[in-house]
Protein backbone atom coordinates (compact mmCIF):
# COMPACT_ATOMS: atom_id res chain seq x y z
CA UNK A 1 0.00 0.00 0.00
CA UNK A 2 0.73 3.51 -0.17
CA UNK A 3 1.95 6.32 2.78
CA UNK A 4 -1.70 7.90 2.12
CA UNK A 5 -3.22 4.71 2.81
CA UNK A 6 -0.84 3.19 5.59
CA UNK A 7 -2.00 6.32 7.35
CA UNK A 8 -5.57 5.96 6.81
CA UNK A 9 -5.54 2.20 8.20
CA UNK A 10 -3.01 2.92 11.08
CA UNK A 11 -4.91 6.55 12.15
CA UNK A 12 -1.22 8.10 11.85
CA UNK A 13 -0.84 11.30 9.70
CA UNK A 14 1.49 10.98 6.86
CA UNK A 15 3.47 13.73 8.21
CA UNK A 16 3.91 11.73 11.37
CA UNK A 17 4.61 8.38 9.90
CA UNK A 18 7.40 10.30 7.72
CA UNK A 19 9.49 11.26 10.96
CA UNK A 20 8.90 7.83 12.18
CA UNK A 21 10.59 6.96 8.93
CA UNK A 22 13.28 9.48 8.97
CA UNK A 23 13.91 8.78 13.44
CA UNK A 24 14.02 4.88 12.80
CA UNK A 25 11.07 3.56 14.40
CA UNK A 26 9.29 2.38 11.46
CA UNK A 27 11.24 0.37 8.85
CA UNK A 28 11.58 1.89 5.36
CA UNK A 29 8.95 0.47 2.47
CA UNK A 30 10.23 -1.05 -0.70
CA UNK A 31 11.28 1.49 -2.88
CA UNK A 32 8.67 1.49 -6.08
CA UNK A 33 10.25 4.75 -7.79
CA UNK A 34 12.69 7.42 -6.60
CA UNK A 35 9.88 8.76 -4.77
CA UNK A 36 7.70 6.12 -3.94
CA UNK A 37 7.76 3.22 -1.24
CA UNK A 38 5.14 0.52 -0.63
CA UNK A 39 4.71 -0.62 2.86
CA UNK A 40 3.03 -3.59 3.98
CA UNK A 41 0.92 -4.77 6.97
CA UNK A 42 4.15 -5.43 9.65
CA UNK A 43 3.76 -1.32 8.80
CA UNK A 44 0.29 -1.28 9.97
CA UNK A 45 0.94 -3.27 13.27
CA UNK A 46 4.42 -1.24 14.04
CA UNK A 47 2.09 2.21 13.71
CA UNK A 48 -0.30 0.92 16.10
CA UNK A 49 2.17 -0.09 18.17
CA UNK A 50 4.05 3.18 18.20
CA UNK A 51 0.92 5.14 18.48
CA UNK A 52 -0.32 3.43 21.58
CA UNK A 53 3.10 3.49 23.64
CA UNK A 54 3.23 7.03 22.71
CA UNK A 55 -0.45 7.95 23.42
CA UNK A 56 -1.21 6.05 25.76
CA UNK A 57 1.52 5.08 27.63
CA UNK A 58 3.01 8.62 27.81
CA UNK A 59 6.68 7.75 26.61
CA UNK A 60 9.01 9.63 24.81
CA UNK A 61 10.47 9.11 21.28
CA UNK A 62 13.30 8.16 22.82
CA UNK A 63 11.77 5.53 25.03
CA UNK A 64 10.04 4.28 22.21
CA UNK A 65 12.65 3.52 20.05
CA UNK A 66 14.43 1.55 22.74
CA UNK A 67 10.96 -0.60 23.23
CA UNK A 68 10.66 -1.58 19.49
CA UNK A 69 14.79 -1.94 19.36
CA UNK A 70 13.88 -4.66 22.37
CA UNK A 71 10.75 -5.98 20.16
CA UNK A 72 13.24 -6.27 17.14
CA UNK A 73 16.23 -7.60 18.96
CA UNK A 74 14.61 -9.87 22.27
CA UNK A 75 17.21 -10.76 24.88
CA UNK A 76 18.01 -14.29 25.00
CA UNK A 77 16.26 -15.28 28.75
CA UNK A 78 12.51 -14.61 29.52
CA UNK A 79 14.02 -12.99 32.97
CA UNK A 80 15.98 -10.35 31.11
CA UNK A 81 12.95 -9.41 29.21
CA UNK A 82 11.95 -7.79 32.32
CA UNK A 83 15.40 -6.06 33.04
CA UNK A 84 14.71 -4.62 28.87
CA UNK A 85 11.33 -3.42 29.73
CA UNK A 86 11.78 -2.04 32.81
CA UNK A 87 15.14 -0.10 31.86
CA UNK A 88 13.56 1.19 29.24
CA UNK A 89 10.05 2.81 31.51
CA UNK A 90 10.32 5.64 32.72
CA UNK A 91 12.91 7.62 34.48
CA UNK A 92 14.79 6.41 37.68
CA UNK A 93 14.29 9.13 40.46
CA UNK A 94 17.19 10.29 43.10
CA UNK A 95 16.42 8.90 46.40
CA UNK A 96 17.41 9.40 49.98
CA UNK A 97 20.05 6.48 51.94
CA UNK A 98 17.50 6.40 54.47
CA UNK A 99 14.64 5.42 52.16
CA UNK A 100 17.13 3.05 49.92
CA UNK A 101 18.12 1.63 53.30
CA UNK A 102 14.34 1.07 54.38
CA UNK A 103 13.01 0.22 50.69
CA UNK A 104 15.97 -2.69 50.90
CA UNK A 105 14.17 -4.03 54.29
CA UNK A 106 11.23 -3.77 53.25
CA UNK A 107 11.06 -6.01 50.00
CA UNK A 108 13.46 -8.65 52.41
CA UNK A 109 10.18 -8.38 54.73
CA UNK A 110 8.07 -8.97 51.61
CA UNK A 111 9.99 -12.13 50.31
CA UNK A 112 11.22 -10.26 47.04
CA UNK A 113 14.70 -11.69 45.91
CA UNK A 114 16.86 -11.25 43.83
CA UNK A 115 15.84 -7.24 43.34
CA UNK A 116 18.92 -5.47 45.04
CA UNK A 117 20.12 -3.89 42.01
CA UNK A 118 16.02 -3.70 40.13
CA UNK A 119 15.51 0.34 39.14
CA UNK A 120 12.35 0.04 40.54
CA UNK A 121 14.10 -0.60 44.19
CA UNK A 122 15.07 3.25 43.63
CA UNK A 123 11.95 3.89 42.40
CA UNK A 124 9.96 2.84 45.49
CA UNK A 125 12.93 4.73 48.13
CA UNK A 126 12.10 7.82 45.50
CA UNK A 127 8.57 7.56 45.96
CA UNK A 128 8.61 6.89 50.31
CA UNK A 129 10.78 10.10 50.32
CA UNK A 130 7.87 11.79 48.70
CA UNK A 131 4.99 9.94 50.77
CA UNK A 132 7.23 11.40 53.82
CA UNK A 133 8.00 15.08 52.37
CA UNK A 134 4.16 15.30 52.00
CA UNK A 135 3.48 14.40 55.62
CA UNK A 136 1.74 11.50 54.87
CA UNK A 137 3.19 8.39 56.76
CA UNK A 138 2.71 5.07 56.19
CA UNK A 139 3.48 2.28 58.57
CA UNK A 140 4.99 -0.87 57.71
CA UNK A 141 1.87 -3.06 58.39
CA UNK A 142 -0.17 -0.92 55.63
CA UNK A 143 2.76 -1.02 52.95
CA UNK A 144 2.79 -4.72 53.43
CA UNK A 145 -0.48 -4.98 52.54
CA UNK A 146 -0.35 -2.67 49.76
CA UNK A 147 2.71 -5.11 48.79
CA UNK A 148 0.38 -8.17 48.61
CA UNK A 149 -2.11 -6.58 46.63
CA UNK A 150 0.62 -5.86 44.10
CA UNK A 151 2.45 -8.86 44.18
CA UNK A 152 -0.88 -10.25 43.08
CA UNK A 153 -0.78 -8.16 40.16
CA UNK A 154 2.45 -8.66 39.17
CA UNK A 155 2.08 -12.67 39.58
CA UNK A 156 -0.73 -12.43 36.89
CA UNK A 157 0.90 -10.13 34.94
CA UNK A 158 3.94 -12.66 34.46
CA UNK A 159 1.37 -15.61 34.35
CA UNK A 160 0.53 -13.74 31.01
CA UNK A 161 3.29 -13.99 28.89
CA UNK A 162 3.46 -15.72 26.32
CA UNK A 163 6.30 -18.29 26.05
CA UNK A 164 6.13 -19.39 22.27
CA UNK A 165 8.24 -16.55 20.32
CA UNK A 166 10.45 -13.93 22.35
CA UNK A 167 9.58 -11.55 20.02
CA UNK A 168 5.59 -12.04 21.19
CA UNK A 169 7.35 -12.25 24.82
CA UNK A 170 8.93 -9.18 24.96
CA UNK A 171 6.35 -7.44 23.52
CA UNK A 172 3.92 -8.62 25.70
CA UNK A 173 6.08 -7.78 28.33
CA UNK A 174 7.35 -4.17 27.49
CA UNK A 175 3.54 -3.13 25.77
CA UNK A 176 2.05 -5.03 29.01
CA UNK A 177 4.01 -2.89 31.78
CA UNK A 178 3.73 0.52 30.22
CA UNK A 179 0.08 -0.35 28.91
CA UNK A 180 -1.27 -2.08 32.22
CA UNK A 181 -0.18 1.28 34.13
CA UNK A 182 -2.98 3.55 33.08
CA UNK A 183 -5.27 0.39 33.11
CA UNK A 184 -4.77 -0.70 37.46
CA UNK A 185 -4.39 3.22 38.37
CA UNK A 186 -7.76 3.91 36.26
CA UNK A 187 -9.04 0.67 38.02
CA UNK A 188 -7.67 2.21 41.54
CA UNK A 189 -9.81 5.48 41.25
CA UNK A 190 -12.83 3.22 40.11
CA UNK A 191 -12.35 1.48 43.29
CA UNK A 192 -11.92 4.46 45.24
CA UNK A 193 -14.78 5.83 44.39
CA UNK A 194 -16.57 3.13 45.15
CA UNK A 195 -15.31 2.62 48.81
CA UNK A 196 -15.60 6.50 49.22
CA UNK A 197 -19.17 6.31 48.51
CA UNK A 198 -19.34 3.04 51.21
CA UNK A 199 -17.35 5.00 54.10
CA UNK A 200 -18.61 8.91 53.64
CA UNK A 201 -21.95 8.12 52.09
CA UNK A 202 -22.85 8.89 48.27
CA UNK A 203 -23.11 11.90 47.23
CA UNK A 204 -26.21 13.69 46.94
CA UNK B 1 12.80 33.31 58.70
CA UNK B 2 13.83 35.50 55.15
CA UNK B 3 13.56 33.71 51.98
CA UNK B 4 16.66 32.53 52.05
CA UNK B 5 16.03 30.39 55.04
CA UNK B 6 12.69 29.22 53.67
CA UNK B 7 14.74 28.60 50.76
CA UNK B 8 17.20 26.41 52.60
CA UNK B 9 14.79 24.54 54.89
CA UNK B 10 12.55 23.94 52.13
CA UNK B 11 15.24 22.58 49.57
CA UNK B 12 13.84 25.07 46.92
CA UNK B 13 15.90 27.75 45.42
CA UNK B 14 14.91 31.35 46.09
CA UNK B 15 14.34 31.90 42.43
CA UNK B 16 11.71 29.17 42.08
CA UNK B 17 9.90 30.42 45.53
CA UNK B 18 9.20 33.64 43.80
CA UNK B 19 8.24 31.96 40.77
CA UNK B 20 5.38 30.53 43.12
CA UNK B 21 4.87 33.86 44.79
CA UNK B 22 4.02 35.43 41.80
CA UNK B 23 1.80 32.27 40.58
CA UNK B 24 -0.06 32.17 44.20
CA UNK B 25 1.47 28.84 45.07
CA UNK B 26 2.48 29.92 48.02
CA UNK B 27 0.98 33.10 49.95
CA UNK B 28 2.82 35.92 50.45
CA UNK B 29 4.89 36.25 53.54
CA UNK B 30 4.29 39.22 56.08
CA UNK B 31 6.68 42.45 54.71
CA UNK B 32 8.82 43.72 57.46
CA UNK B 33 10.21 46.35 55.44
CA UNK B 34 9.18 47.63 51.32
CA UNK B 35 12.05 44.91 49.73
CA UNK B 36 11.81 42.35 52.75
CA UNK B 37 9.16 39.48 53.98
CA UNK B 38 9.06 37.22 56.86
CA UNK B 39 7.94 33.75 56.37
CA UNK B 40 6.74 31.29 58.83
CA UNK B 41 6.47 27.19 59.08
CA UNK B 42 3.49 26.75 56.93
CA UNK B 43 5.07 28.51 54.35
CA UNK B 44 7.97 25.57 54.78
CA UNK B 45 5.04 23.31 54.77
CA UNK B 46 3.67 24.38 51.63
CA UNK B 47 7.03 24.49 49.49
CA UNK B 48 7.76 20.81 50.79
CA UNK B 49 4.11 19.83 49.74
CA UNK B 50 4.65 21.51 45.90
CA UNK B 51 8.38 19.73 45.82
CA UNK B 52 7.01 16.87 45.87
CA UNK B 53 3.64 17.09 44.29
CA UNK B 54 5.81 18.55 40.88
CA UNK B 55 9.49 16.08 41.39
CA UNK B 56 7.54 13.38 42.79
CA UNK B 57 3.95 13.39 41.63
CA UNK B 58 5.02 14.96 38.04
CA UNK B 59 2.38 17.76 38.12
CA UNK B 60 1.96 20.60 35.98
CA UNK B 61 2.29 24.16 37.45
CA UNK B 62 -1.64 24.33 36.80
CA UNK B 63 -2.50 21.03 37.88
CA UNK B 64 -0.51 21.87 41.44
CA UNK B 65 -2.52 25.01 41.92
CA UNK B 66 -5.56 23.40 41.39
CA UNK B 67 -4.49 20.54 44.28
CA UNK B 68 -3.23 23.34 46.51
CA UNK B 69 -6.89 25.23 45.73
CA UNK B 70 -8.48 22.22 47.08
CA UNK B 71 -6.81 21.78 50.16
CA UNK B 72 -7.27 25.31 51.04
CA UNK B 73 -11.01 25.28 50.57
CA UNK B 74 -11.93 21.86 51.27
CA UNK B 75 -15.05 21.07 49.30
CA UNK B 76 -17.98 19.69 52.27
CA UNK B 77 -18.14 16.03 51.93
CA UNK B 78 -15.50 13.70 52.46
CA UNK B 79 -16.74 11.98 49.06
CA UNK B 80 -16.41 15.38 47.00
CA UNK B 81 -12.69 15.65 48.34
CA UNK B 82 -12.42 12.38 45.36
CA UNK B 83 -13.95 14.00 42.88
CA UNK B 84 -11.59 17.25 43.32
CA UNK B 85 -8.52 14.86 43.96
CA UNK B 86 -9.21 13.04 40.14
CA UNK B 87 -10.68 15.72 38.98
CA UNK B 88 -6.59 17.64 38.91
CA UNK B 89 -4.93 15.02 38.26
CA UNK B 90 -4.35 14.08 34.66
CA UNK B 91 -5.43 14.29 31.80
CA UNK B 92 -8.62 11.89 30.70
CA UNK B 93 -7.55 10.66 27.11
CA UNK B 94 -10.70 9.90 24.30
CA UNK B 95 -11.88 6.25 24.11
CA UNK B 96 -13.83 4.05 21.64
CA UNK B 97 -17.77 4.12 22.40
CA UNK B 98 -16.97 -0.08 22.45
CA UNK B 99 -14.21 0.55 24.78
CA UNK B 100 -16.56 3.10 27.42
CA UNK B 101 -19.69 0.28 27.01
CA UNK B 102 -16.79 -2.46 28.20
CA UNK B 103 -15.32 -0.30 30.67
CA UNK B 104 -19.23 0.30 32.18
CA UNK B 105 -20.04 -3.16 32.07
CA UNK B 106 -16.96 -4.63 33.58
CA UNK B 107 -17.40 -2.10 36.74
CA UNK B 108 -20.75 -3.20 36.96
CA UNK B 109 -19.58 -6.73 37.49
CA UNK B 110 -17.49 -5.97 39.78
CA UNK B 111 -20.13 -4.68 41.91
CA UNK B 112 -18.46 -1.28 41.66
CA UNK B 113 -21.67 1.40 42.15
CA UNK B 114 -21.72 5.39 41.60
CA UNK B 115 -19.05 5.48 38.86
CA UNK B 116 -21.14 5.72 35.78
CA UNK B 117 -19.94 9.77 35.43
CA UNK B 118 -16.51 9.24 36.73
CA UNK B 119 -13.34 10.59 34.56
CA UNK B 120 -11.59 6.96 35.90
CA UNK B 121 -14.01 5.11 33.56
CA UNK B 122 -13.01 6.79 30.00
CA UNK B 123 -9.73 6.23 31.64
CA UNK B 124 -9.76 2.95 32.37
CA UNK B 125 -11.63 2.95 28.76
CA UNK B 126 -8.90 4.53 27.08
CA UNK B 127 -6.38 1.88 28.38
CA UNK B 128 -8.85 -1.01 27.29
CA UNK B 129 -8.42 0.70 23.76
CA UNK B 130 -4.61 1.15 23.96
CA UNK B 131 -4.09 -2.36 24.96
CA UNK B 132 -6.60 -4.07 22.59
CA UNK B 133 -4.43 -1.85 19.65
CA UNK B 134 -1.03 -3.40 20.93
CA UNK B 135 -2.28 -6.40 20.12
CA UNK B 136 -2.82 -7.34 23.92
CA UNK B 137 -6.09 -9.01 24.70
CA UNK B 138 -7.29 -9.52 28.28
CA UNK B 139 -10.32 -11.42 28.68
CA UNK B 140 -13.28 -10.22 31.74
CA UNK B 141 -11.86 -13.16 33.85
CA UNK B 142 -8.09 -12.06 33.87
CA UNK B 143 -9.44 -8.50 34.21
CA UNK B 144 -11.73 -9.31 37.19
CA UNK B 145 -8.55 -10.38 39.13
CA UNK B 146 -6.50 -7.47 38.74
CA UNK B 147 -9.84 -5.26 39.69
CA UNK B 148 -9.91 -7.41 42.72
CA UNK B 149 -6.61 -6.64 43.26
CA UNK B 150 -6.62 -2.71 42.99
CA UNK B 151 -10.01 -2.77 44.95
CA UNK B 152 -8.10 -4.39 48.02
CA UNK B 153 -5.44 -1.24 47.25
CA UNK B 154 -8.72 1.14 47.18
CA UNK B 155 -9.52 -0.21 50.23
CA UNK B 156 -6.41 0.80 52.40
CA UNK B 157 -6.59 4.14 50.21
CA UNK B 158 -10.39 5.31 51.77
CA UNK B 159 -9.51 3.70 55.51
CA UNK B 160 -6.12 5.64 55.41
CA UNK B 161 -8.24 9.05 55.00
CA UNK B 162 -7.83 11.11 58.40
CA UNK B 163 -11.65 12.24 59.46
CA UNK B 164 -10.66 15.46 61.89
CA UNK B 165 -9.89 17.98 59.97
CA UNK B 166 -11.19 18.50 56.35
CA UNK B 167 -7.91 20.13 55.32
CA UNK B 168 -5.95 17.02 56.64
CA UNK B 169 -7.95 14.64 54.47
CA UNK B 170 -8.02 16.30 51.35
CA UNK B 171 -4.69 17.09 51.96
CA UNK B 172 -4.03 12.96 52.04
CA UNK B 173 -6.82 12.38 49.27
CA UNK B 174 -5.24 14.41 46.89
CA UNK B 175 -1.47 14.31 47.79
CA UNK B 176 -1.91 10.20 48.68
CA UNK B 177 -3.72 9.83 45.26
CA UNK B 178 -0.67 11.25 43.29
CA UNK B 179 2.20 10.09 45.61
CA UNK B 180 1.70 6.53 46.21
CA UNK B 181 0.98 5.99 42.14
CA UNK B 182 4.51 5.76 42.03
CA UNK B 183 5.31 3.93 44.96
CA UNK B 184 2.36 1.21 43.64
CA UNK B 185 3.69 1.00 40.53
CA UNK B 186 7.57 0.53 41.72
CA UNK B 187 6.02 -2.65 44.23
CA UNK B 188 4.48 -4.01 41.06
CA UNK B 189 8.13 -3.84 39.28
CA UNK B 190 9.59 -5.54 42.30
CA UNK B 191 7.28 -8.21 42.55
CA UNK B 192 7.33 -8.59 38.51
CA UNK B 193 11.03 -9.42 39.21
CA UNK B 194 10.47 -11.86 41.97
CA UNK B 195 7.66 -13.84 39.92
CA UNK B 196 9.47 -13.61 37.12
CA UNK B 197 12.44 -15.08 38.85
CA UNK B 198 10.71 -17.93 40.04
CA UNK B 199 8.93 -18.85 36.35
CA UNK B 200 11.99 -18.42 33.86
CA UNK B 201 14.36 -18.74 36.61
CA UNK B 202 16.57 -16.47 37.98
CA UNK B 203 19.39 -14.63 36.05
CA UNK B 204 22.92 -15.82 35.14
Amino acid sequence: MRISELSRRAGVPVGTIKYYLREGLVPPGELTSATQARYGEPHVRRLELIRVLIGVGGLSIASTKAVLAAIDDPPASGHDLLGTAHSVIGPTPAASDTALDRARKLVTAWGWTGVDDAPALTQLAAALDGIEAAGLNLDDDVLARYATSMAQVAELDVAGVPIGSPADAVRFVVAGTVLFEPMLLAMRKLAQWDASARRFGHPA
